[in-house]
């Protein structure tokens, strides 16, 4: 594993793999002394040309905990967009020493195009390009649905768990790398949205979608992933009423009791509460929000370490 | 002590504790080696809502020389200032791995809030929380004034030093914390500053008020403690004419001269030259300013310190 | 060498000194574990009152090699470059702990003005001052010549190497910190760019400006330093046409092709393709720029270690 550029590119055994080992970080990180020498001395940095503190600082606890040192690079405006400034400060951090490079970048393709093109040797982590994927989103989501449905997860995948996946799948990156990897470790995968946000090339998605929450709601899913909505992107870009679309496609408190009695809620953070999920429901015990957090640490750590050893 | 909230919530014997080992850090501060291996493995995060470089810095610097990892969170805009957002940001560092959060935030009471909803189980300090408190400033301005007046400060309060604190103090958390905390350790404390300037429930205040400065001085104060002033806050907000208000409460060289010859002159910083304080007041012997910046560091490595020892 | 300020402040013997210091810090770069515990409790400021994320982050991942510990202070608006300012915040930062202060200011002298003024003991290193110096860029420049033209480069000058500096001279710190140190170590420095570009007190430098580069390259340098060209700068104060400008000054493939076969392109970067220097010139065999970002590491730590060592 020499880079992490999407769902689509990693094997099964691997994602496996990133999920047994983020396990055993999963103990260290409960220790009292929560810190491994292990990438001491190896220096790791965070691209990004869109801001995410959230992912970015997931990432920096992550390679903390190695031990290993944290080139934080951030770009703001429009000229680091263009395809060459990508080129040039990639290369301009690896020659400063870096050895792993985490991409957040707004064109979809960015982290693919970075690892393919020889521009470095360091290894290529997609912190989320575009529209296209989120890779580590979708380990951390596949480590906290192995968590809370298995007592021993190891090894295992995700067969005979369902998951729906509520709201913006047209552009959202977290859905397009849950699909694929979900599908890869055996969940069944829905999709529930209005037809105006309905991806492109759905056809040959491994899923079914869904355009009535509440009909979909009978199908007792296992566990409901609700996407952050933008309203600026609902009243510019698609015909839909921001009123109508809260009303049919939030997680409310009547809705999130005909899950099943097992059935979780989870979402990627930040939550716009009262938006695509009612605060009660951010705040019941179905949710599993901050134990996604928790996973995301390790989950990085395993991604980190493993894709360390591959390089060196 | 699981959290630092403000003066008016820490005990004498909580503060003394914090201020003389205080002290023990100073002496590692002057070693070859000033690092500690204590904190290794825990993670600290400065939530900062509003920004404050020194603030942050200083915490940043005590974590570090406490060998803690610091995890930094900045956020901008007014989303991030409602209530369910503290909630939220402060659960995902939390989750992220931080047992100790500093937190900064422009609406008195957020710290408070934080601690007592039982949001989070990590420790909080309270960085500055609108005009309310600022405590680790209080404790601070404390550990100068017995270093100052003591030769050997261990176990001591202040009782017998009178401190004028002068400026804006109504929406001053500097001031606040230090009335309170100051007068929990003996100090007689006077306030100075226009009748404008006068904080709301002064009547139940530890103090006494004077509007003349002049006069003030009079009274042989052992320190005056100059607040920064702010002129929109004058001009937009306040029947005050600025050219006044600086004619009648900056501390000018003649002013200073009327000290006692032992008296000293403090600033939260960063000072306004030529306005609350004369340049040749600031660079003046009297001036303990920048002690007043060092011992920041070691009250906030016993506050870290103090308050990992009640959490672990 | 208690002080980094200029290149017109250091003498030969420091500058070589630096230069075998930072080859003997490339080959632990080499290394598994290219961390040092040289500057094991050491903190060390970066204080931009000017962005710069490349060299900052560059003198942090040097600071970090060595263990130090890095205080960031990032200072933005106008009111920051006001003198006191300067002061006030040095001293700041010094008082919180740092034994290194790195300077970048958008005031030509402000980085000889700290050091001079008696304002803090620690030591200052120059990062950039207004027009005037960036020493380290020129010893990184120097540092990447040596390794280029000679094998075995421990205690050499630059005697015998024709190095080429193209573009807006005037306006130039790079281009005035490389005059002056190449010329220090004994190499012949030639400027190239029109009249408008040539720096005030050009009589007194050593070196000869040619306003022609095609004919320039008749002399066959060894290398060509190329600046980066400013658009507003040229639009808005000199009577230049962009499009004349770039025509006349650009380095194409054809003037690439005019080097002698051992030629070499260099560029403080970041660089802008197709403008100063064409793409697939910046791309080729002869372009040294991420050697130049790689030795800048390794000349930043000999700088900070040699500092360190004059100042304990």
């Amino acid at each position: 594993m020499r880079n992490l550029l999407g769902a689509r590119e990693i094997s099964r055994q691997d994602s496996l793999k990133v999920l047994d080992t983020a396990l055993e970080f999963e103990e260290v990180a409960g220790r009292n002394m929560p810190k491994l020498p292990t990438l001491r001395g190896v220096t790791v940095a965070t691209l990004f040309f869109e801001d995410s503190t959230r992912t970015r600082l997931s990432f920096e606890v992550a390679a903390n905990r190695l031990s290993a040192d944290v080139m934080t690079f951030q770009l703001q405006g429009s000229s680091a967009s263009k395809g060459e400034s990508l080129k040039d400060t990639a290369q301009t951090v690896e020659a400063m020493g870096a050895s792993i490079i985490i991409l957040r970048h707004s064109s979809s393709g960015a982290a693919v195009r970075l690892a393919s093109s020889g521009w470095v040797q360091a290894g290529v982590i997609n912190a989320g390009d575009g529209t296209h994927e989120h890779p580590t989103q979708a380990l951390l989501d596949a480590a906290t649905l192995r968590r809370e449905f298995f007592s021993d997860p190891k090894g295992l995948g995700l067969e005979g768990i369902h998951v729906g996946i509520v709201g913006d799948i047209a552009h959202s990156r977290v859905a397009r790398s849950n699909v694929f990897l979900l599908n890869l470790l055996g969940a069944k995968v829905s999709l529930v949205g209005p037809i105006e946000f309905a991806p492109q090339g759905l056809e040959n998605w491994p899923v079914s979608m869904h355009h009535d929450f509440d009909e979909f709601l009978d199908e007792k899913p296992d566990a409901l992933m609700m996407l952050r909505v933008q309203k600026e992107r609902i009243r510019e870009r698609f015909p839909l009423v921001w009123g109508d679309y809260v009303r049919d496609y939030s997680l409310t408190v009547q809705r999130a009791k005909r899950l099943p009695s097992h059935g979780i809620v989870m979402h990627p953070g930040p939550i716009n509460r009262g938006v695509e999920i009612a605060s009660e429901v951010a705040d019941s015990d179905r949710s599993v929000v901050l134990k996604q957090v928790r996973n995301g640490v390790s989950v990085r750590m395993a991604v980190l370490y493993l894709m360390w050893g591959a390089l060196s």
